[in-house]
């Protein structure tokens, strides 16, 4: 999805809505080849950039987002909207399609 | 969808229904070279011109839609419909439709 | 759908059906020339006849339905339910099927 | 559906279904002449014949249904379960796909 | 389903579910000719030989079916799961599903 | 679905799922002769070997199961999660898929 | 799904998903001779690594999920979300698909 946006801080999602960046893997091999672009492997791993206030239950109560800026976490390997900036993507899941989070040292 | 509207200001959409319009990329190169209408890039970026009164939760209570006449929007590539004045297009989303505000400066 | 109706009058939508008719387009064109009954426009605008009490939510609860006789409104392309009165067609739509009032001076 | 039910009255609708016979549309043109069965126009106007007692909300609440014995409706062109007694047809529909009630003097 | 039931007296419906049998049509034309198995017309008629205690709403409340052992009612002419006792065939609906009683004199 | 299991005893059913063993039917004729295995008849007769705590209802209040360890049951011809413990064949089935209990003397 | 991970301990899964790996099945016959890893029967057995603090029902309430770490399983043979960490696979399933806890000694 292409829009006019200089940089992806203006976005604040709505509802229940994630907005994250894939973590990019490794572009060289152990021995310090280049890898082209293209089979560079996409890694189901993300930082997350902002969220949403969180959606409704059936009784009009807002329920809180699982995950806060800064978080590392998975996802999964489709779904969710992309958001071009410039050169860049960025994704928008919902949060109940965020699958875990990465609390690694 | 035709109509025989002259002016889209009066449009009042219906329950959570938001009318949008979608941002116009720029159609000169950075030259300043005409591009043909038909390879304007469409943008999923649209500015809010008018929002309904909300939607009913499964026990009646009204819910306000997320979004206000003014606001910069994402919105999703695909979907809503499109209500034709003259020669401009608009949309009617469903506010859970609408992916992000933008508040970029 | 066929009838024996005689007038559009006696019918009186169920639960939260709306009664419309669509607004017909110019079958002249700007120069006064008539156009074809097949190739006239089919607009997405009508007007209310009229309307039902509303529909019961999860509760029980009776949510009355959003427009009332005598507005004029946008609903979609397609869908409803068709009514013949004679050669007139009319039309009935859930009350959350139409799109938009328009409140056009 | 087959049944050896001598009359419809034994018939006692359950949950929120409606009994009702379609209106037949006259098998004569207006100059008298008598049109085949089959080419005879299916009305989607109907009789109410029995109501059922209600459905439950999701609260395990009673509704009614919004239709009376004696009342003329307006039905969809297709659904229902049909009921043959001898040659004639009776249909069952639930009362939210009744569409109108008909009040013509 | 084919079992070892003796006879259908053991069995006991489970949640809303109600246990019927397939009033069978004459086999006999009007001047007693025997009519072959295949060719007899499958009624929509049935016998309740024992009924369920009922599902729970959304609250968990236990609502009651809507009929009882011995009502004669209008079945669909499809679903529900047959129940097999030596040659006969039995078959086990949930109680929305029944269309009708009868109440024929 | 092949498991490690030396004795089904160790396993306990979550949610509102029922572990069965399908009662094998004769693999004799009347007269004493051997059917080969597969053409065995399948019944739709059970044992009920365990049973789950019950799943929760739209408000969080847990449901129990309609059926307890030790009943004769109707399952139904298909579905439910097969288990083996070696050559032995078990399903798990959720509670509303059992159609009924069998008191047979 | 291919992610950075060093170990999965960092993994915390999120709303009520289950964090399992698969028990493997003996890779040698039982005369102690290798049985190629693509031959190898997959087993529906698993071992919880982690779990999420629950899902909220309809009202908000958080209901917790019904296994917990170090708890044997049984799982589907389909569904979930693989997660890569090196060689190793792990899955992420809702605590619904869960089927049954495996309690032998």
């Amino acid at each position: 999805m292409a829009t006019t946006l200089r940089s992806i801080r203006g976005v604040t999602p709505l509802l229940d809505r994630i907005l994250v960046q894939r973590v990019k893997a490794e572009n060289k091999t152990a021995s310090g080849l280049y890898i082209p672009e293209k089979n560079v492997e996409k890694l189901n791993e993300a930082k997350v950039l902002a969220v949403g206030p969180g959606a409704h239950d059936a009784n009009g109560k807002l329920l809180p987002v699982s995950v806060k800026t800064g978080d590392r976490v998975l996802i999964p390997p489709f779904g969710g909207s992309t958001v071009k900036v410039g050169d860049e993507d960025f994704i928008l899941f919902r949060d109940h399609e965020i699958l875990a989070k990465i609390t690694e040292e």
